[in-house]
């Protein structure tokens, strides 16, 4: 194996160690609590989950329990993505329990292999004539792909081959299934994760084929006649899932054109993501502009029009998808927290190629909001589904909020958002720099020690501050390269003007050299530099773009990476009567005993208030009309002051009202 | 046979012609387009219409045709609506050819009926051994109660017998089924409509075995144990719709507790309003006091938190169903025709019970806002789901908006609501007066001519004037009574003053008497007597309850009985963007040319303008991000003018945006 070209571009997480002010006890919750909880819950060791039935289902493969397999088609996922952040965990930490567990699930899982490399849990135990019959649907490549991305993850962290080898056995019989060639299945799976999985692998064993093959699924992908309508014929129209028609409503999954003549987001939002993910890393082994424009035109189709403010993607249930133009409704939203995750990983690859703010900005934005936000402050609890708006008196009574829950939960019977969490968080030390030639590229201000290796030296960097809060950031750097190197600053995309100081020494705005908005400070660096940015962190009102009817009137409140929110909680019931005018009061306050400690925004508001007014109250008591016009009903605004929270922190003290969006009083 | 009670409550149709600005198109409509196409529509001879199967189905079951069931198994009662809106029709005016095909029919209906009395040819031709083993969702005593209402409208209209001897046979058979005493069914309908029927039946035939039977089935609703939940098991589990669990959802049916124990409106909501009426009419011939007490909570639960502002009810698709207390959201609103005239049918029999505007105000609402709209200007096409907002755009792109259709739509697979719109307007006459002791009521001002027979004498009304755009109102009375009699006349709702001469003498403000929102004149009246009521006619801005998420910070304007609301193609797109100031200028103009001579509202408007203020426009052209504060986009306020039309004309002009509710602009 060779050291593979990924060094290029991003850190060896093994380099970076977070000890940050707002993330540390996210990481430290994936360590202690939600990794070793998921462990249990996988096992079904935990009385008061649903069973998961993910590690029977191997043992009973590897014919070490009897059995009937549980759970859904993709319930092995589950298993990887445990395994994977793991893997992440070794790679930042040792933990000879974790390792242990990990060792035993591998044993497992490699006894659950076919003699012929085949692996899925699935298909051997429940339809084992079943093998490659509805990619349209069963997950199978999806599946594999999550087992490759655990296997290079593991293999990185503890350089044992075992599973690496069991992945490579199953890539290499994927690939003699699948391709172009005569007597080969060309199809692909209705749910895109192994492209960018099978990249990792190509990046670590330096093996070509595996390139090939995630460019071959690729290139195939929405190509006519069209392979699910194949398929379906050919398994007799046998459904999987008979809620959604996978087979032939092909923008559900990304198919009903060529990857490379999309330019639009639609259908499932994490396969979109997933599948981008997957385009982008083949773009950049393979120079392919087309794949590239395609990752831009979907990137601007996703930002410019169909994204939460947020950074929650897909506005509808059914189908977890995507739906139009400028259509994000605040209280029947999607946006589920893997999509967030997925757009993190479409952005972090985004900037690998071509690195510009933009990318790292909607990464910050989705982390510090509906990625954090899907998961409770201890750990415990999360959501799937991360709404704008929220009125619970709603729940089991309107059905357009079926799947929208008031409150986190302790596990999912589809288990994607925790394990999902929990591997990003483990990893996040790998989004905050890359590299790109001489340039060291600072993406995220996350507090803690990097080690960046070049040719000619390295550089040892300690990040610190408050960030997230105050917008403080340190860094202290020790380099012993003996050539010139860049280091590139992202200028948040909610920051108006920046102080810059290195080692005491003010860098004034004329000086400063911004591209791609990063501020590039090129030179030869010495033992010990030590550079302070100060990003002005104002309150921001931001509104929505004409197009969007859901935001028309109102404003969300902005500080630093945190979209604001209002809760019952703090301003009581019927949140739509406040509005904020447009020239009031808005003051930050940090309340270190708040939701384990957060900066509040107290705003001046006006609560509209109705009183009934005319000789009904004194007929029939001091109720209003469901309708009246001034002669009935006397309204005024009363003046009161709002309590806004970060989104992230919602949904932390009980059920009730919360919103994003809020009336704007114009003067 | 007897003199029937209801006699002395409401007027005979046959004693009641319409000649009205207003409604006379939409009744000729009825006549000559309407009730002419359903009848070839049910005869399958409309090739652009789905067929109906329904007449053939009674031509199978009557061994004329040979073939299966086709349809949905409530199919019959589309046939029994027709044969209703023929008998209304007949009522006030011969139709020899109408006729002749009802008697046709009638003789098929005849045929199809069993040696027992059932009759039904779903259960005859495709589920002979199911009968009675599925209220809960087969409607079978739903299509007997239509076919009851048609039976005894046939008889009333034309004397003949055939049909009403049917029905007859059908109910002693039904009687002989359903019953408290061992070996009787002691089940009910999960879809309300025998009841009430059950009473016509009574009130026309005297039979007091039908009104007992009706009483019967509300009294048996919701008791346990649950009727549905045994002959559930007793079928073993099986389930005739699949999306809903109706023999479980109790609520869905009003049958989860008995219904003088209800106090909210739930479940579907034409079911609730049947039952209402059955309700209504039991109470109304037995003075049972607590019946009319639940209808009175269960009446003011819709009317005070869970109506929109058209008189639409229902507020979700999912079971056609009431949600929560003030949930009522405008661009989900399922707000079904149907339901709404099955309001008018209960609000129509509480008048009689205890004459009180409140009712009259909501039948007006009612019948000029969400019954009109759902038939296009040429009674060609019907809207089944009336939202108050409407984006074509995405129509087939988000799955909450499925139900809502842009256009009216030529015919249904479940063709509910045209026939329902056909009954109603045929048998339009009936609603407005009703006669309680010496009063005359006037619910409606719709013009045309009325005789009411008193015991000592008749009065003949000639109602005239531009009622609905103007507030103008004639009545010119001819007497013979010898005593003295009471005209009680209603005071809209949206009417703060009246102004009324008898014979040219205006009635002062002191002089009038009001009495539970009418006007009361009792005399001894002449032979010639000359009413002139003109309502002021503002122009009202109205606001929704404070606890209404949907309309807060908007308005809606009413000016007489229309409600209106904004169409794209008057006002361009994205409505949402438009603001009536708080003190803007607004003026109603009548159009003579448009959509069939309408009163439109001309606004002060003020339309919310967004440029991008930043680098980005000079970087990225004149595009806007789809967030921004101040600093990046630049809002500003454009004065414009807004053109409003009455809710029921929207949407005949194409594809277009709509919305009731639009933002206001406090100043």
């Amino acid at each position: 194996m060779n050291i593979s070209k990924i060094r290029e571009r991003t850190l060896p997480l093994k380099n970076v160690a977070i000890r940050d002010h707002f993330w540390s006890h996210y990481i430290r919750l994936v360590r202690e609590v939600v990794v070793p909880y998921q462990w249990e819950v996988l096992n079904d060791r935990v009385p008061e989950a649903e069973p998961s039935h993910a590690v029977r289902n191997f043992k009973i493969a590897a014919g070490e329990e009897q059995g009937e397999f549980g759970g859904m088609v993709f319930q092995d996922s589950d298993v990887a993505k445990w395994l994977e952040a793991v893997a992440y965990l070794l790679q930042t930490g040792p933990d000879r329990e974790l390792e242990a567990a990990a060792d035993e699930m591998i044993d497992i899982i490699a006894k659950a292999q076919h003699a012929d490399g085949y692996l899925n849990t699935y298909f051997t135990l429940k339809e084992p004539e079943g093998r490659w019959t509805n990619l349209a649907e069963c997950h199978e490549l999806y599946c594999a792909g999550h087992m490759i991305e655990a296997a290079v993850a593991y293999y990185e962290a503890t350089g044992k081959r075992k599973i690496i080898d069991v992945v490579c056995r199953f890539a290499d019989y994927i690939d003699s299934v699948f391709g172009s060639e005569p007597g080969k299945l060309n199809g692909y799976d209705g749910h895109q994760e192994i492209e960018l999985a099978l990249v990792k692998l190509y990046r670590t064993t330096g093996i070509e084929r595996y390139l090939r093959l995630s460019q071959y699924f690729l290139d195939q992908r929405g190509s006519r006649p069209h392979f699910y309508f194949r398929e379906f014929k050919l398994r007799d129209g046998k459904v999987h899932f008979l809620q959604l028609d996978m087979a032939h409503d092909l923008k559900y999954s990304q198919s009903h054109r060529p990857v490379r003549q999309q330019d639009e987001a639609v259908g499932h939002a994490v396969r979109l993501v997933y599948m981008l993910s997957g385009m982008a890393d083949v773009a950049a082994e393979t120079g392919d502009a087309s794949l590239l424009q395609a990752c831009r035109s979907i990137w601007k189709s996703i930002v410019t029009k169909r994204m939460y403010i947020t950074a929650g993607i897909g506005s509808m249930a059914y189908g977890e998808s995507f739906t139009a133009d400028y259509d994000l409704p605040s209280d029947t939203a999607y946006a589920e927290t893997c999509a967030s995750i997925g757009l993190i990983f479409f952005a972090h690859r985004m900037l690998q190629l071509e690195p510009s703010s933009e990318y790292a900005s909607i990464m910050e934005r989705a982390l510090y909001n509906t990625v954090v936000s899907g998961m409770a402050r201890d750990g415990k609890s999360f959501f799937y589904v991360n709404p704008l708006e929220v009125d619970p008196r709603l729940f089991g009574k309107n059905q357009i909020y079926d799947h929208v829950k008031p409150i986190r939960q302790e596990w999912f019977s589809c288990a994607c958002c925790p394990p999902n969490i929990a591997r990003l968080l483990a990893s996040l030390g790998q989004y905050i720099y890359t590299v790109k030639g001489d340039t060291l590229y600072t993406h995220l201000y996350i507090g803690g020690h990097a080690k960046i290796d070049w040719e000619d030296g390295s550089f040892e960097i300690e990040q610190s501050g408050n960030y997230a809060w105050e917008g403080q950031v340190k860094l202290n750097i020790a380099a012993t390269c003996s050539h010139a190197k860049t280091i590139a600053l992202r200028i948040p995309d909610w920051c108006d003007g920046v102080k810059i100081e290195i080692d005491g020494v003010p860098l004034e705005l004329e000086q400063q050299r911004i591209e791609h908005g990063y501020v590039t400070i090129t030179r030869q660096w010495a033992a010990a530099t030590e550079i302070r940015l100060l990003f002005d962190m104002p309150i921001k009102k931001m509104k929505g773009h004409p197009a969007l009817r859901h935001t028309a009137g109102k404003i969300a409140l902005q500080r630093g990476p945190f979209i604001y929110c209002l809760e019952e909680a703090d301003n009581g019931e019927h949140l739509h009567l406040l509005a904020i005018p447009e020239n009031g009061g808005l003051e930050a306050a940090y309340v270190p005993e708040l939701l384990g400690g957060i900066t509040v925004i107290r705003a001046e508001a006006l609560r509209q208030v109705a009183e009934p007014c005319d000789d009904r109250a004194a007929l029939y008591g001091n109720t209003l009309a469901l309708y009246g016009d001034a002669s009935s009903m006397n309204w005024r605004e009363a003046s009161c002051q709002a309590t806004f929270i970060p989104y992230y922190a919602w949904a932390n003290r009980g059920m009730g009202e919360m919103t994003v969006w809020v009336r704007e009083r114009l003067l």
